[in-house]
């Protein structure tokens, strides 16, 4: 619980509409996507950087927690009060786009800009911002950033890193950091937007991006590669883009994914596909795209795929695209509770990847439906339980924990997307030997040293 | 100077073949391009990994000094012993190319690699390293990576740090750090790869990168444009880009250049010329390069340019280069010593950056031929002196001075890539505030408590 001095202090910087510390806003901004939960001691909204740098001030003077929030849309628990303390809540007021600058192509937003908005407002200039995570229509940009959200185009435009030109961040210590500009080019000084990325709210607290922007491509087409079964597939993902091919996606769905659209949806599949690889090309020419596509249908008939599917209309791609956008709520015939996983692997692992994650899947009876960003290597990984029997329960965390061995063991990392945040945390030893867990607290007590800024998260010590 | 036992223990650890400390090595390794010099008390070739590792926990221990070296052809310094101690020389024995693994198209190197020689053994099967310094065939990809190189392709391939997906180094303490992962995404624990990149050897000892590869475009042409201005070039250079053309690379150089290009090496240009733009366009399909071309005529021809030449074949697209080429070389017409920084703003400000820049020139009587990777805001800014005239030489260093300001109050960076090292560390104080240069000094502490790794350099206190 937290001082009523310092609820007043909070009050006296932001104004008391932007402090909430009655039960019902704490319990409201005590969730986000890992359905677990951590109630704050208050939630307060600054109004601009000065007030986060004022807010930041105080909470290390007298060792108050804080934990950044977006849109709470995070699946490992970044945005959750771990340890209490306050959630600093960006998005009420800390939510404009600042400056599109068509000049330079680039887009300067504060951190609860969500990301479809910036998506929309540059598309109407005929500018595109790529990066777009399963949650674009309400995560912020902040959390992106703090994440290092992906997304289905990643395999060919990317991710949130390559898109950051430069931070504004507050230290704890109330410090405002400029990192980055609005340059192609800038080598002088420390990276430290680079090491901003990725770092859940746990060395600084985000004000303001500046986002590079790209041309949007003319022309697109959406297709679809039916293959009898996950190891032709996921050899057609590796060995289509070493010839050549640059989708802009490539989205694989499993057997088990095929069967649950069918039987939950009837989605109107081959009797015998085995697997399904979906995606978009682009180009500024339509012979690009044509270039594209036959390389594509080359190497996926190479690789035993019976039908390569070509949508020419808007009509057609969002049929070919409902089966992928509808992967994960069709699985849950499977079971009432499904363990979610981001695994990524080097792409040319993902054939024996899957086999073996299915055979842990096996050993414990669990179906384990696989669906995800192929084309850059990150699969979602399903473990299926019946969420109501504490038995299985159990295993499926025992599951997902040798998930994640086997992962390491392959060259892959814990999390392609999501993060680690307090879900993953009790797996970093897995990835991690000693000197790099040792190095991450170095870095962490740099930037913050008594600790304020969201503690309990990426296994770093409390 | 180093005391005899130190001596001995280095050659104790790597063989005494692998140490030099007699006066003429070290003479030979006291200089890079920036003709400064710095001696050595040794020079240490390690053959691997735990000689890295075995030799900084010894100097960690006994508070030798130590600065890593790849080819020393960087141009601020960066591997030149500016407090003495040990070089670390990587190009002797930690030069291999590990591994091109085709199927997830990534290349592992150990630091002393060559740019070419990389670029040449990848393309050989048909794929593509990016970045390319104007030192490729002599500066090493541990360079690289250490001061962040970018090149003429970064207007749209970006430059090294887009291309490293994974690092091996060893920390002051012997501690050997794995960094990133052989996948695209990957968000597990802090980027300690991001913060490594472009941190100049002050951080860690590099010993293994992993790098991120492309498949090789299909087709090439070479483009010139010629303006009566450099105001038109400039004012063309964004609007270009902002309108769709995404051309490999678009260099230039104004009126200065292109008279010393006639009066010193008889190029043919026009009459009226009055700056270039110069560059390729790519595609894997020749309509695309015909896309490009068309969008940068259209947008060259209304900003002003008298002409716009297409090179269609291996001849005159090695003619048209030759111009941008020989730039550094033609205009020593204008001085016996250039003082050359490498300055980058937002694209849309290099109109105006360049007059004013011309106007400080003026203002002290010197001529300033600039040239550069105008596609990316980086140019190539060089106030031409009597290198034996003291007052000039004074007067040269003031103007690089204001030239720094006025870049950094146009929201430029000092370096847009030759980094910050000895030659830069004056002007830190321009570029950051007080509160960004105690986050440097933090985050060096964090890695290397003893100040050991590289001293004297980017400004951090010593």
């Amino acid at each position: 619980m937290l001082d009523k001095k310092h609820i007043e202090n909070f009050q006296a910087i932001v104004g008391a509409e932007n402090v909430y510390s009655d039960k019902a806003h704490l319990i409201a901004y005590s969730y986000d996507a890992t359905r677990t939960h951590f109630e704050p001691d208050a939630v307060v909204f600054p109004r601009n950087e000065e007030d986060v740098s004022a807010i930041l001030r105080y909470c290390n003077a007298n060792h108050i927690v804080i934990t950044p929030r977006g849109a709470g849309s995070g699946f490992t628990g970044g945005a959750l009060p771990a340890q209490g303390g306050i959630t600093l809540g960006m998005e009420k007021h800390m939510n404009k786009i600042l400056e599109i600058d068509m000049e330079n192509m680039v887009a300067v937003v504060q951190p609860g800009v969500i990301n479809m908005d910036l998506q929309r407002a540059v598309e109407a200039l005929g500018l595109f911002y790529p990066p777009d995570p399963a949650s674009e229509e309400y995560s912020t940009l902040g959390g992106n950033v703090s994440e290092n959200a992906g997304g289905m185009r990643a395999a060919k435009y990317g991710i949130t890193k390559d898109y950051v030109m430069a931070l504004r961040a507050v230290r704890p210590n109330g410090d405002v950091i400029r990192a980055g500009k609005r340059t192609i080019k800038d080598v002088a000084g420390y990276n430290i937007a680079g090491i901003l990325i990725a770092s859940e709210g746990t060395l600084a607290v985000i004000t303001e991006i500046t986002l590079k922007l790209i041309p949007k491509p003319k022309f697109t087409k959406a297709y679809m590669g039916i293959f009898p079964s996950v190891t032709h597939a996921m050899n057609a993902v590796f060995k289509s883009l070493a010839s050549g091919a640059n989708p802009v996606a490539m989205e694989f769905m499993d057997d088990l994914v095929v069967r649950a659209l069918k039987e939950k949806l009837g989605v109107q599949l081959p009797e015998d596909a085995g697997a399904l690889l979906i995606g978009d090309v682009d180009g500024n020419v339509e012979e690009e795209v044509a270039f594209q596509l036959a390389t594509l249908e080359k190497s996926f008939k190479e690789n035993g795929a019976q039908e390569f599917i070509v949508a020419h209309d808007a009509e057609k791609r969002k049929e070919l695209w409902f089966a992928r956008r509808n992967a994960s709520p069709s699985i849950t015939i499977y079971g009432s509770k499904k363990l979610n996983e981001d695994i990524s692997v080097p792409r040319s692992m993902l054939p024996e990847a899957l086999e073996r994650i299915y055979a842990i899947g096996k050993k414990y009876g669990f179906n384990v439906p696989c669906f995800g960003h192929a084309g850059d290597g990150n699969i979602h990984v399903n473990v299926m339980v019946d969420g109501s029997d504490a038995k299985q329960l159990h295993d499926g965390h025992q599951a997902i924990e040798e998930i994640f061995q086997l992962v390491v063991d392959m060259g892959g990392t814990l999390s392609g997307e999501h993060g680690i945040g307090t879900s993953k945390a009790p797996f970093m030893n897995i990835a991690f030997n000693e000197d790099e867990l040792a190095l991450f607290k170095d870095i962490k007590h740099a930037f913050d040293p008594n600790n304020i800024l969201n503690p309990g998260k990426m296994g770093l010590p409390n």
